[in-house]
């Protein structure tokens, strides 16, 4: 097993512009950044992503993974960013079979467009069943509380998605991105090197929850599922490629997770309700 | 001159979905609708797009159109959609030149991937400047009433993106989708129809404004501008490279445009201020 070398590149994550307001005065805020990051696989211009750029190479690394390009990390020598230039240049140890056939199609999902075959990530989800995981209602107020703490770019200059990968209760990874696609695909990377050293070893009842502020669309959930996650949750809705693959696979859906509010959409047999936490219906409805 | 043959496929926009809520009641809701229609072009598949289903027919014409395929509807003969087999089929009159070669590059912008190259789009639209066009602060609060008042799957269902055209305070078409490049794209769609029978005829003072929902990305800034729409107001924020782009074409990005308040990013001066209209800081500060 031979760990990739990945450079560490920073940037800026926010920059100060001025407006205009509704009374004619000149206001200064933050936004969030965005530039665009073209990844090159053993010098072969492969895409152009546009990104946050606070993880670089976890991202370069989980769209190989998630585009189905690469099968493992110890596939890839290095991973090199360079802002000045805004490329990713992948190094790989043996190349990429087929790599020109194998990214000719693309599905343009809701989240964004990834480049996969849908039909394509559909066997494979449904080849691979997922783990045996139970989420109970204690353990998912404390997934919403430490999302309402977490520090972030969101709070400071809005306009971004979250995402996070939990191991119960337990942060593993907050990232925040430009795109949702982008979020999660720097958690799968993470998640590829971090499983190199360790396994995350995740229990049925610590089992690994993915967390993201955007809807539940079918990008997310496949995509979940492709890490082996059962448990999703969200701030806000579903959709209904989302709600479908969900229930088909047996993945937790909850959505709609505000305060101690929160729907569960599918397999509800994942979810071990604790429903005198929820409160009163007076302090739910606020 | 030459109309496309267009189905008019419906589909339901919405289903109903059994959840479970924090006190462990079942709740029964509605979700939008998000179904897969493959598109082909002359017998060739071309991509697969996430969407709500409403305007599919303008969905394919925009989408050609945005990734630049096709460069007027006069070379199209029909668009077929079936949701029997969720494919749309399009007919050209004499076929798509290196359509192999055009569709072989992309870019995963932040809204998603839209299959274009990045540096073409921008060369195009620094090529194509924007018209002469002033909003008043009159127009924008009528804009903003608008979608307040109109009827919507967001209202019923949650979890999509509203766009609209209009044309100074005339909204001329209002199309959601679960992901905002359907929805621009389906607008883009029927602009090329709409301008076959007549144009749009914007004046300096009746502008055509783009309105959407989600976040100015330098995708919907660009495809804007495509469009030959010089002003874009949203309810939500903005992105870094969605605000260079909109600054450095002199297109007026307006965001966070709720009740009386926005916030105008770029080209103030094609903003007419009425502060008079804003109310008292008290009731705009509501």
């Amino acid at each position: 097993m031979t760990r990739p070398v990945l450079t560490e590149a920073r940037a800026p994550l926010t920059r100060s512009v001025r407006t205009v307001n509704e009374f004619g005065e000149e206001e200064s805020l933050s936004i969030p950044a965005e530039r665009d990051l073209t990844l090159y696989v053993d010098r072969r211009e492969l895409v152009t992503l546009m990104t946050l750029g606070a993880h670089p190479e976890w991202l370069v690394l989980g769209y190989l993974r998630n585009q189905r390009l690469v099968d493992s990390p110890d596939a890839i020598e290095s991973v090199t960013v360079d802002w000045e230039v805004n490329a990713a240049a992948v190094k790989t140890h043996a190349g990429i079979e087929r790599i020109e056939e194998r990214t000719a199609h693309r599905v343009v999902t809701t989240g964004c467009g990834q480049g996969s075959v849908f039909g394509h990530m559909m066997e494979e989800i449904d080849s691979a069943p997922l783990p045996e995981a139970r989420i109970t209602q204690a353990q998912l107020y404390g997934i919403v509380n430490a999302i309402r703490l977490q520090e972030s770019t969101y709070k400071s200059a809005g306009s971004v998605h979250g995402c996070a990968l939990f191991r119960g209760e337990e942060m593993l990874l907050f990232v925040e991105d430009v795109g949702r696609h982008n979020a999660i695909d720097t958690i799968a990377g993470w998640m590829w090197l971090r499983e190199q050293e360790a396994p995350l070893a995740p229990t049925a009842d610590e089992p690994l929850v993915f967390y993201t502020t955007g809807r539940l669309t079918s990008e997310m959930v496949i995509k979940s599922a492709q890490m082996g996650v059962a448990v999703v949750v969200s701030r806000s809705g579903i959709t209904q490629m989302g709600y479908e693959i969900a229930e088909r696979i047996g993945l937790c859906a909850i959505g709609r997770a505000t305060n101690r509010r929160f729907l569960c959409y599918t397999t509800p047999e994942r979810l071990v309700l604790q429903p005198e936490l929820a409160g009163t219906r007076l302090r739910a409805a606020q």
